[in-house]
């Protein structure tokens, strides 16, 4: 353990900053949210973790990286005929802002999503979280600014806005994934306060946190109301891969005829998170007193890109390319055995929580997500940070508080986010075992104290 | 060519984005400022570029890549004791969000720059650029939180503290690097207008874009000025690694006995500028309400950073690990002959000025900067976009107006920045020709212009 006294140099408090001193974004417990699950996490490694929402690592492999650099640098010189030169040139130095695998993002999503978008719409970004950021800050001018955020919603996404500056408000997520009438509700109400609502986030495919797939009807009247209202809508696509059946419904992208949507891309669940590439489709044209000037929205975020991170590791971007290449440009085909198993797991975890819970009219309920890493439980008592500490500590199996996910006071949650994509068919059972135990135990503690006066 | 009107889908006058519903940031011409000088470069192929910064491609190979992987992956495995499944698990999973390369780089800082630091006070960011931003973006509550930048100054940084929605105001930098006179009334005319100065930007050592080294003294005296005006100083140090003689100076972070200094380092100009890696060194430690709370300054830039980029590629950090274990930690060993290649050039260059404009008292003049990759030259007209534009078509040769580098209203400057890294001892000869060619013309005809009358 390093001690920062140790380095020898004498501290004057004059050095010292603050918290008063510093963006308030910094006193929100959003920004908290990720450090508090990873530090739990991190307490306590024996337990049994349905927290974390990353990929499996069964086909992740050392050689992969270099196999797929060389392939991207075999196309290079092949396809684009690069001289060796050339090659150095595209994978080692500055790059290009908006990234420089741009084409063969848009043949992916021309392969496997059937939507059809200029490369130069594009922007290659270090991760979805910073086209979050990109978009965000892109449409606040001033706190007036505000972005919707279907409720429960991804912290990254809540975080990224209320960093850019962005007032969040809440929209209703209900049963099916956006509650329509909520939308335009909140709408309102923001204007007459003197908001300008700017966009409305979503995750249509296997949400996180509520595993929740919107369906096709309600995907257009979503893109008819984002039209009546003036909205863009910020469409992110992690989990659209893996769908627990063969169907698999078109992306808001997809149905989208008047670029109302700006689509956020991730490759971290079907190639690698360690490479952090992503992008965003933005193919709104841009005008300046109502005329197009030539440009797209997606040129104005590389500009804020060119200030931000300059551009994406050009290394990372050559393994993705290379890993689109080897499979045609299809991430479907090349997460098959991928899908394979987070099916498997969503079905072992269902399974398992109908022989723990086999009262169809008891205290503890979930969701049936069609697909995803997540699905959400719902319990006869708070579930907060505390008592997940409390879970990890004395049952040795950890899950997320759904309190984490709404960006307006949690209140009073009752449900947890259970992840089963990292996890071995032995874990979930074990996993299952304590999780049903905390619950039983909980329960009871939850039944004795409603016998307590107020 | 590829036509956004190709993609079928017909375009609703709704989705476009009109530019004054976008961030302010957008419209300053800081941001434009790099797409502009790219796309001449881009546009102009054949002119002989003293416009880029960019570092020298010659020790760059295809092959380093994979070696330095696998460097890392042995040091992960021999040194660390880490297994096959935690290899893989720290190179290709979502990792730690301040990085996973913090003690590699604090011995790299010991080892290069005498300097100790605490490895959790580094910040592993997506190159410098994430750095200031992530540095702007903290410091910044609102529109009264200012930053401090010695002018000429670096365009990274004027853009990301305008992103970050601070002012950015001009301190001169004079002949020695830095004005501290300037320094102190800037301070205090901002405070008199309300502002609250919070940090002053500085490259010490060759600076972009002027090329200057700060003295010893200076460097004492301004954190001295520091200390007494309550200022953070952001210590930018890119090119701290290329010398012209042997003599380096200490950087500000190695005299800070303080905590006054946040230091930005960058790797991109001693491994690689693909890989996008960087670091911020922010050891203050962060109080609330006065009184220490035990964390640092670097934990609240992971923090923010965490909603930007969640973290930096770990394979990018990998690449940069394994080139520090290489060479025992020292980026001046691994860089020798780099350096040499620089040094070589900025003689070529100084001297190619000296047989071309002999007159010593003459309109042409130009500094000795003692390292870096940047010299400054001054010519008797106005050096503009529109000149360089007419330099690169009729006379192919590039450089960059020094206007871009004022934050301020850059005004009728008479200076441009001449760029000598990833020159060729023949472009460099060629490239001179060329441009007292141009500047022989240009006078000539400005001459020609005084006897108009006005």
């Amino acid at each position: 353990m390093v001690i920062a006294d140790d380095y020898g140099r004498s501290r004057g408090e004059s050095g010292g900053v603050d918290i008063s001193e510093l963006n308030a974004a910094l006193g929100d417990p959003v920004l908290d949210s990720m450090n508090f699950l990873n530090e739990v996490a991190a307490r306590f490694p024996q337990a049994v973790s349905f927290a974390s929402g990353r990929p499996c690592e069964d086909f992740f492999e050392f050689d992969d990286i270099e196999r797929c650099l060389r392939r991207y640098r075999e196309f290079l010189t092949a396809d684009r005929g690069y001289s060796e030169a050339q090659v150095v040139n595209a994978l080692f130095q500055y790059g290009r802002t908006k990234g420089i695998i741009h084409r063969e993002i848009a043949r992916y999503l021309e392969t496997d999503e059937g939507v059809a978008v200029d490369p130069e719409s594009i922007v290659v970004t270090v991760g979805a979280q910073e086209g979050m950021y990109l978009v965000a800050r892109a449409l606040c001018r001033d706190e007036r600014d505000a972005a919707l955020v279907v409720s429960p919603a991804y912290v990254g996404f809540i975080g990224a806005a209320k960093l850019a500056g962005m007032p969040v408000l809440p929209v209703a997520g209900g049963l099916r994934g956006i509650d329509l009438e909520d939308l335009r509700r909140q709408v309102g109400e923001a204007r007459r306060r003197g908001l300008r609502p700017r966009c409305v986030y979503v995750v249509p495919d296997f949400s996180n946190p509520s595993g929740i797939c919107m369906g096709l009807a309600l995907r257009r009247e979503l893109l008819q109301a984002a039209a009546e209202e003036d909205l863009l809508i910020v469409e992110d696509n992690p989990y659209g891969t893996f769908p627990a059946g063969a169907e698999r419904l078109p992306t808001l992208k997809a149905l989208d005829t008047d670029r109302r949507v700006v689509y956020l891309g991730s490759f971290a669940k079907t190639v690698l998170p360690g490479v952090r590439v992503g992008f965003a489709v933005a193919d709104q044209p841009v005008t300046v007193a109502g005329r197009p000037v030539g440009g797209l929205l997606a040129d104005e975020l590389g500009k804020l890109k060119s200030m931000l991170t300059v551009n994406t590791s050009s290394l990372s971007q050559a393994v993705v390319a290379g890993k689109l290449l080897e499979h045609d440009f299809s991430l479907l085909r090349a997460s098959t055995r991928a899908a394979g198993l987070y099916r498997r797991n969503m079905g072992l975890l269902r399974r398992g929580l109908r022989d723990r819970f086999p009262d169809e009219d008891g205290p503890v309920r979930w969701n049936e997500p069609a697909g995803g890493f997540f699905l959400v439980l719902t319990v006869p008592f708070r579930a907060d940070d505390e008592l997940l500490e409390r879970s990890a500590r004395e049952h040795r199996v950890l899950w997320t508080p759904m309190s984490h996910f709404y960006a307006a006071s949690p209140g009073d949650r009752r449900e947890l986010r259970l992840s089963c994509s990292s996890l071995t068919p032995q874990d979930i059972e074990t996993g299952l075992d304590r999780l049903a135990k905390f619950i039983a135990e909980m329960s009871t503690q939850t039944e004795g104290a409603r016998h307590e006066p107020l």
